[in-house]
């Protein structure tokens, strides 16, 4: 659905952050180059144009929104910029209000909320560190337990399940690098030790509601049209200098 | 405001994180002990009921939100328990959609949003890491500077400063305990550089717009109504161990 002012996504098939609003705007249906311009920032060789004109942090996500309808390349002074992935996903929950990006219900989307943050606090950290080769692999899989003890039942995470969030939308782009990673053995951890940690995730029964999570968003179509695994195999960037 | 589903806030009077959610509270027009129990939980001596039935992390702020209506300290298993100071924001400010606490527009609400990453980014980190003694005093003043450079150009922080936010509950707390210790010298920087610093921000142009913010948050009701300066003056307390 077009909206009522313009919309550009300065973003980087890499960067699991801008990844989570590209899939929050797949999910609110909005239509890349039709109802927002998608514009890919190419982060080994960022416009001169981005840090001054579009994010001072100079990191994919932002977005430009409001003011004239201009190319993606030429920022208008006139529209607001916003950056932060977590405070895009809010912001595109807001422009599509009836979407089932963020529950009605005041508890349910408290839940939402405290799903990211128990992801950004008690899984990114210790994953982030096995991958750096500071943690061991036992640490990946209780962060593993600790989100997956907190997804509905079935189905999504928030809830009943049915609806995808922007729960998922938050945790959805880090699950598809680090399947590529884990799988091909990348990472500082000692060899062998990624492909080991994939292999647990695979088959042990603790990890059985995970498993049937993954395969349940892997198997939407917001995730086929915002992921390519060519641009997983890449490591995370969205500054540009990591 | 009554609520139509029963509200416990777990709190305490010296957490700063917690203070947050009072404000919030205060700003719907929530009267404590009317409106919501307010349940002061003694960090230091805490109940052995809390961490089992309220808050797995042992921390406040937490609330027990619907069931059947309870003493504090008789925690329902039928209500939902919530926890973290930013979530909570959140919850209140669903909770009385017609309160000003997140504006309507979807622009001004990514602002209030970026505004309290920007403080928990870049304001907390280097002031923490000044009265651990491990951070300079002019990184505490330009961090200053940075969410001076966020506030709107009169009154609260957000949109035309007209309404007090969220944003405006997450920071407040903060600044209210560090203006006490840095007046009284408390903290592990050298001697005599809490006193300094905050002569600094009393009398340096650069904190102009800094001060007047300070002054018209801690002119408002809802401040007065849930601080007072004997809290203030113990460290940080929101676990119970530190």
């Amino acid at each position: 659905m077009a909206l009522a002012e313009p919309l550009t996504l300065y973003t980087a098939k890499t960067c699991p952050f801008a990844h989570r609003v590209e899939l929050a705007l797949a999910e609110s249906g909005a239509k890349p180059n039709k109802d927002f311009i998608r514009y890919e920032i190419d982060l080994k060789n960022k416009p001169e144009w981005y840090q001054p004109k579009i994010n001072p942090a100079s990191k994919v996500p932002a977005v430009a929104f409001g003011g004239p309808k201009v190319p993606g390349d030429q920022p208008s002074p006139e529209s607001t910029k916003i950056a932060e992935s977590l405070v895009l996903l809010e912001f595109v929950a807001d422009l599509y209000p009836d979407s089932a990006l963020l529950p009605k219900d005041p508890v349910l989307r408290a839940q939402t909320r405290f799903f990211i943050d128990a992801f950004s606090t008690k899984f990114a950290p210790p994953y982030y560190a096995f991958q750096s080769g500071k943690a061991s692999a036992e640490s990946v899989l209780t962060a593993f337990e600790t989100i997956q003890n907190l997804l509905a039942p079935e189905g999504f995470a928030i809830g009943d399940g049915k609806h995808f969030t922007t729960a998922d939308a938050a945790v959805v782009p880090f699950f598809a690098r680090l399947e590529i990673a884990l799988k091909n053995d990348y990472g500082s951890f000692p060899e062998g030790e990624g492909k080991s940690t994939w292999e647990k995730l695979q088959t042990e029964p603790r990890f059985e509601r995970w498993r049937k999570y993954w395969a349940d968003v892997k198997a939407r179509d917001s995730f086929k049209a915002t992921f390519d695994e060519a641009s997983g195999l890449v490591l995370v960037r969205c500054f540009g200098l990591n």
